[in-house]
């Protein structure tokens, strides 16, 4: 558990401060903390544990969807990232270069991957014969770096984890298709496991991937009313696969180009969990990637038989549940309340004389502090009918907070006095073009953050320069 | 399964050349290529899903010795990998540097990680503060790049997979049994998992791990009686904990600096499982280790009800064990047998019309090509039965492999003639100087392996000079 002398008192308070509040919580939670290579974090064993249980909730729903992991080379010579020039333009500037290798000076400058699709490509070309190969649907879990100016632990970072999957098929609407089922899968991961709610949408122009025909995102909304990209696919038509000439026979017996997806998420998505479900005595963890669902704290723990009854119900609850038990001699148990509130633990289970006496414990729920009296005959049953409450409540308190953050605006004033007084998503019209867009931005601080699939009409001019239009954007400043 | 015209007739012949066989297991069973990034490979499905069933297996046994995984930067300040002396003499000449990002020069340049002590060692500073923290066990799976100049797939790539596990502890002597805790847990994984034997023991002076006090080794002896070090574990004491001042508060309220250990496996134990195993058919994999335990092939699949049959047998199956089918109609059953035995899957299914009549099926075991006649009925056990079976005859098998290959040498002309017709592993005694360890590489090839745990006296003097000496050190030439 390390060394800790953290009380809730530390921590900046969420109303006045979020953004102190937020590095509150990372550092003091023991998540991660800032290391002597610039702008990059390391992150401790409590946090990337939820990042263990984030890849394994996800690795399973990617290969129920036939996806298969491999392994690609960190290091991109410089030309094979500039075949494709959208997105050598998007990602030139925030590279970092190895140019010494073994000794000496490489004739060739090796980038450290921003991303992966130009080294995919380059296989795919190599592997790819026939439409009988296809689809490839393929997926690596790695590092990434991409060199930011400001950063921020698990946000913003310039080296972080992610997953990437890229795929190619035979043909575009099998292409297409697949970009939004893997929207399906992030937004499932993200409202399911995570219990924060999405809202789904494509990217504007402006916002897209660099290279992409089409970006799709799911958003989220923080507890501040700020918006967070979650996850995003792409589909690439064959923008990628005419330069790195990936092609196949196809069913008629001639050369065609494959079509093209990639789709990823990130440790980004532990900041999402700080953010969307934190309060002033600390992390809120989601049940099902909580790294400890249950914590039992022995009270009065020098009276003769609390330990040992304590350990019982720990043994007989470990199998089932991710469970621990705090024995540690040197703190009170009020230390220890707060100790486990900072970190999130759904359930605290309490247990001292009075209650072995009655062959029960109390249990204290992290997501609204109700305490619960169960007999320890039932208590088995009772926490996991607990941890799927806790799970559900908490995309509803997430819900709750979005809906009363969502606003629609008709002009430019009301917009600006909205995001002002309230934050939050935005619902108002847009023309489609960038000089609006752009305009938004300056004014407001708030970017599109996607056109919803779920359109409505708010209105039937844009919010910005009054043209008519059909087009509802969802708006928002962001992380 | 990817588009493929291999044919056994393709593979070289084990006993011809056994290198030039080896590539030809990697790439056409498709368990790695070559890319255009000079000696790194890409993992390819089948040869990360090993990986993935490898590091399933390690990462529970570490878990159940209390280690956590955490993820430390890729990028290492040039200054920080320098403030231990040995360590930085051993790794500079083959580190890769990042000398520019994000468009600018950098101040001061930074490493890709070769091995990850010194990041670990100034963030322990950082984290350490009572003996009550202690120990800190922690491990991260990463990619980890050395500028080696002869690369091969998986035995000695720039880039590979690894987990590196570093820990601190209160007393020497727990962290010496720790170090020796690992190095079981390794055989454990070796033996157990990948069914190769390994003889344990300690490192020389001139083959320890740079920075080290004492190196342990696991070694293995593959197909052609060369070695290759499978796994390592050091013991540092406090050589890098005092640079790097990783102190505590002792139990006598006095400073102390923590004792230090480290550990490593990475995906060289593929190219082990391919060079233990393999024969001129191709890979044998391992049951446990296997990405695919059971190939079901329908037989004369066009008459009716085979595909059914052979899908409700697959069904079966399924649930409990790694099981795929083939139903590819381009393909005749003949092909996918060749198909499924390079790709060493450890049991073939062949079901045809006769079978499905009478009610079974036949099985082929991949590592003595036995056949077994199975009723219908009694498929899920005996399936479960023979991958055991199948798991410990191939451990037996490389056993007998290094046993046969296992020579005792009392002088240097008996150690060259026997190195040079057997191979394999030299037992001979050493007096413990490095100049007839040096001399012995230089006239036999071959270099020492280790002073292994069960030590012999197969003479009393030094192979090399004569000195009388009690050391018995195992030889061999190595990958």
């Amino acid at each position: 558990m390390g060394n800790n002398n953290d009380f809730v008192k530390d921590i900046t308070n969420i109303e006045e401060d979020f953004a102190k509040w937020y590095t509150d919580i990372v550092i003091k939670a023991e998540l991660a903390d800032y290391t002597n290579t610039k702008g990059c974090i390391a992150i401790r064993p409590y946090g990337y544990a939820i990042w263990e249980n984030i890849q394994k909730y996800a690795d399973k729903k990617f290969k129920e969807q036939g996806v298969k992991n491999i392994s690609m080379p960190l290091l991109i010579p410089e030309s094979l990232l500039q075949k494709e020039k959208d997105h050598v333009e998007g990602f030139a500037p925030e590279v970092a270069m190895v140019t010494e290798a073994g000794g000496e000076k490489l004739d060739e400058k090796l980038i450290i991957r921003p991303t992966s699709e130009t080294v995919f490509d380059d296989m795919y070309a190599k592997w790819l014969n026939s439409y009988r190969d296809l689809p490839f649907l393929y997926n690596q879990w790695c590092n990434v770096l991409r060199w930011e100016k400001e950063t921020r632990p698990f946000l913003r970072s310039r080296e972080f984890l992610w997953q990437e999957g890229h795929t190619i098929h035979e043909s575009e609407k099998e292409a297409r298709d697949f970009t939004l089922t893997m929207l399906d899968v992030y937004e499932n991961i993200v409202q399911e496991a995570l219990a924060i709610p999405v809202l789904k949408g494509r990217k504007t122009e402006s916002e897209k991937f660099a290279g992409a025909e089409d970006t799709y995102t799911i958003e989220t909304l923080m507890h501040d009313g700020k918006a967070l990209q979650a996850g995003t696919s792409h589909y690439f038509g064959q923008k990628f696969t005419i330069p790195f000439n990936v092609k196949f026979q196809n069913r008629e017996g001639k050369d065609e180009f494959a079509y093209q997806t990639s789709w990823g998420i990130s440790t980004r998505l532990i900041g999402a969990i700080i953010m969307a479900h934190g309060d002033n005595r600390g992390l809120r963890l989601p049940p099902k990637v909580a790294p400890i669902q249950l914590i039992v704290v022995p009270v009065a723990a020098n009276k003769p038989g609390v330990i040992e009854k304590a350990t019982e119900v720990y043994d007989g609850l470990k199998e089932k549940y991710r469970v621990e038990i705090d024995k540690r001699d040197q703190y009170t148990p009020g230390f220890k309340f707060n100790y486990w509130e900072l970190r999130g633990v759904p359930i605290r289970l309490e247990i001292g004389p009075r209650d072995i006496e009655n062959n029960q414990c109390v249990l204290v729920r992290r997501d609204n502090f109700e305490k619960i009296v169960v007999s320890l005959d039932e208590l088995d049953a009772k926490v996991g009918e607990l941890l799927e409450e806790i799970q559900k409540n908490m995309f509803d308190m997430c819900l709750e907070n979005q809906e009363r953050r969502t606003s629609i605006a008709t002009n430019i004033d009301e917009f600006t006095k909205i995001i002002n007084e309230n934050q939050g998503y935005i619902k108002a019209m847009w023309c489609g073009s960038e000089e609006c867009e752009d305009k938004i931005r300056e004014l407001t601080g708030a970017k599109s953050r996607c056109m919803p699939f779920t359109q409505e009409k708010v209105s039937d001019k844009c919010v910005c320069c009054g043209k008519p239009t059909d087009t509802l954007v969802v708006w928002g400043r962001q992380y």
